[in-house]
């Protein structure tokens, strides 16, 4: 028999792979919720749990998704959104966020939280070095929620500013052309050779990075399993028996 | 008796200062260490580690203390290099890579590794609802390491880019006026009144949230203990009877 005064949605970060990287916080409200609603994969990293009721959905639903975590909590369930790398960077937290504005006004007072998580950008950052040792951007490269031409546009003023960038969503099946417009700006626009890191499966067993001249990247490096970070153009690599360290010093000289 | 062969130096991020966000793979990273380096707070925070043998140091001694914990592990000591948040955001990683490239050959050649945790405007976002839910950078407002000239261009092209942003060190005691020169030019290269959140001691018990229209701040909101978020343009608040919500959402109309 559940209560709806003690019901609650939480939207928690489980890391990009790797469930050492997923924070005590979230361990622990995943053994007190009574639903998971998520991405089917996502949702399938913490089916483990006894007593949890599944919800898996498939992707490009995050409204719907959200809309049933908050009917459940309403109901009294506690409910997790399950998302990964960290809820708050291109991934589920925007989502139940405008459910709520759009939706029933009752939603508004539930008990919301969101627990944040270790997000592919960083994690890919720490398995090549520092490369965001100093200021960074990230910019979702997906245009199915924007125009083309704000991606284009942020490109270019990244460059300028000189920021190390990360890229999410770099390349799909549905979008095969997007990256490649995206490397043209990005030689263009930085017009030199400092590292691409193309970061695969990251934290994962199969992981792979891979650390290529800016000028000699080809849109097939990427996929949408992949984060891409770019370095500033003050990024260092350092040579050295095994894979090469790439960070980006703290300093600029004035 | 120690051997040179199983020497190492990991960096580790333990957070912005809830234990329950310190990852599995870092508190286990922990445990095998011999010795930790690291800002006196932090290493204070592992301090109850058995046969951990800690090496607390000054703020701003970054480089003497990569220096040492490399120098320890050719020794065939275990060194965990505690830095809060993630290492790799204006944080212990990039000063341990310039040691590296900067010192003793030998270095290179060390079993290094990064360990990502939770950075502070991730848990600050996480904090106050999704402000990072669309593109987003992140700068240091420390002009300690890069003339002030940078800053004042970054902060000018992410709002032309209309990148949410994180301010990392916006103020400190020996650094009063930067924080009030970056408001002033963020007021008018934004122009409106998107929300800007200045979270203290995130993630503690102390901890606040503060949402104030970027039109009505002050420098005097901010110290060395926050860090400050400013939505992008299209930043919306949702009003409800505790704390609001403050969002991105993941769409830009075309």
């Amino acid at each position: 028999m559940t209560n709806a005064s003690q019901g609650w949605v939480q939207i928690v970060g489980i890391g990009p792979g790797d469930d050492a990287l997923i924070t005590p916080q979230v361990q622990d409200v995943l053994a007190q919720a009574t639903d998971a609603v998520g991405y089917i994969p996502y949702v399938g990293r913490v089916a483990a749990n006894t007593g949890l009721t599944l919800h898996p959905s498939d992707n490009r639903v995050e409204i719907d998704r959200s809309r049933h975590a908050l009917k459940m909590a309403v109901q009294g369930r506690r409910v997790v959104v399950v998302s990964s790398g960290d809820p708050g960077v291109f991934a589920m937290a925007a989502a139940v966020f405008e459910a709520v504005e759009n939706g029933d006004p009752a939603w508004r007072n539930l008990d919301i939280r969101v627990l944040p998580g270790i997000t592919a950008m960083l994690a890919a950052s720490a398995a090549c070095g520092a490369p965001f040792g100093h200021d960074f951007c990230a910019i979702n490269l997906s245009d199915n929620l924007k125009p083309w031409a704000v991606i284009e546009k942020r490109l270019q003023l990244a460059a300028e500013a000189d920021f190390a960038m990360a890229f999410y969503n770099p390349r799909s099946k549905s979008r095969p052309e997007g990256f490649a417009k995206a490397l043209k700006t990005l030689k263009a626009a930085c017009g030199d050779n400092r590292p691409m890191i193309f970061a695969r499966n990251v934290s994962r067993p199969d992981q792979t990075i891979k650390i290529v001249p800016l000028q000699d990247t080809t849109p097939d490096m990427a996929d949408m399993r992949t984060v891409v970070l770019l370095g500033s153009s003050q990024t260092r690599i350092i040579t050295r028996d095994g894979a090469p360290f790439v960070y980006t010093p703290r300093s600029v000289a004035g």
